[in-house]
């Protein structure tokens, strides 16, 4: 399970405070407090900074985190300067967040994909939006990974993302999504899938059981990677136990290595 | 989610204790603690006592949980004597923990289920012991459950236990009994799955993020009942969020219900 740390991103307010500031303390210190805590990768996002500060604010940004944290980022902005300006500086094999089958994104992103042999999250919506259902999705999904591969990006630089919308509005959106992700990996062999957590729980209270219990329904339709809190040591054990109990953990290596590391205690 | 409170059960010392001394209110205050804490059905089990005793400490057990309680019970021995006894004194309808293939077993239990019109627990081993694999467990599952129906048991009150190893020493076996589930479900309609959540953790260290992770798991392949200690607040959130992202929940009442009841606190 690819372990994607979210906690660098401008809409929390301490992160905006920080990039404005160029607070380098700051980010150095909520980067190394996720890369010990078990994220693989690291977001980075100063999406609330003006268009165009964006771009040079997303270099600093990335030059700032991989001087201290040593793991590659997954560079996060639907702006196409932004991801560039990140890219140009980033050492190391990049994730771009995102892509999708928008006219204008893709156009914008799939050359940066390309040149920097980056690997990519590939949102499910189109000009359309996010479909409607999930045949819809599957239509969409099916396009935008066929015209990637098309293009020359390999499948294992792929993460598919599914957009799961909140169970609040949409009771059958987790059930689509399972399926969503079942029926595109038994297409795509090698596919990733990624996710986020908060969308599914959006204007629900007590927002963590269902995000915790949404990351474990995933793992066992094919999620293999997640932008999470990695200082949320409950739902990091969870993702921990899963992977266990999915026998994505020989002997329990991993389980048993984090225990020994203390990270099974909450 | 039909949820089974585990915790009258004299493995647990206090229980052999109150069970042995007849301490009625201390009995009383688990079964009620239970109940408040969203247990419909409460499993009792006093196993532990000499098999002369355990029935006339079962008829006790019965009793005493049904004064206060006001919930159904789930008679839990391997003793069929003392499955009778608490059997005759119970009121309304019971669940009997449990039946199995084996051919003794099954031959003293099923008169039970039939005079008392029970609901029972049926374990999917018979004289060969728990099946090595998937295919063989299908083959044992298909058999108890076909002639459990052939004998006149209503297919609603069959509870088909899967008996999930440890993930410890078997690798596969939460993968394997996932697809069991869901494999018996295509085969019998309205067929329900329950499982106790200590075997798969078995060994292993913080045995809870394992018990977790499996029975969210589960409830994605089927299971719709299980025997946990439901003053684990939790497993109980994490429980409730799930049915609500499988979109059994409707409008997600329940969640809301036990959010402002103040049970997602954990």
């Amino acid at each position: 399970m690819l372990i994607i740390g979210e906690r660098i991103n401008s809409t929390r307010k301490s992160i905006d405070r920080a990039v404005r500031a160029k607070d380098a303390d700051f980010i150095r210190e909520e980067a190394l407090n996720q890369v010990n805590a078990g994220a693989h990768m690291l977001d980075v996002n100063c999406g609330t900074l003006d268009a165009q500060e964006e771009p040079a604010v997303m270099e600093w940004l990335v030059q700032t985190v991989q001087e201290i944290a040593g793991v590659p980022l997954c560079i996060d902005s639907p702006n196409y300067k932004a991801l560039a300006a990140g890219l140009s500086v980033h050492r190391g094999k990049a994730m771009i967040n995102s892509i999708s089958g928008e006219t204008e994104r893709y156009k914008k992103v799939l050359p940066l994909v390309k040149e920097y042999g980056a690997s990519v999250v590939a949102l499910c919506m189109d000009d359309r939006g996010i479909p409607a259902n999930k045949n819809q999705a599957l239509e969409v999904g099916v396009k935008l990974v066929n015209d990637l591969l098309d293009a020359g990006v390999p499948v294992d630089d792929i993460y598919f993302d599914p957009l799961v919308r909140s169970v609040a509005t949409n009771p059958e959106t987790v059930v689509e999504t399972l399926r969503l992700m079942e029926e595109m990996a038994s297409r795509f062999s090698g596919l990733h899938f990624v996710s986020g957590l908060s969308n599914v729980s959006f204007g629900l209270p007590e927002r963590r059981h269902l995000n915790r219990a949404y990351v474990v329904l995933s793992m066992a339709s094919g999620l293999d990677a997640v932008i999470v809190d990695p200082l949320d040591s409950t739902l990091m054990a969870l993702v921990y136990a899963t992977e266990a109990l999915l026998n994505k953990d020989r002997f329990c290596m991993q389980y048993i290595r984090c225990y020994h590391q203390g990270k099974l205690k909450a």
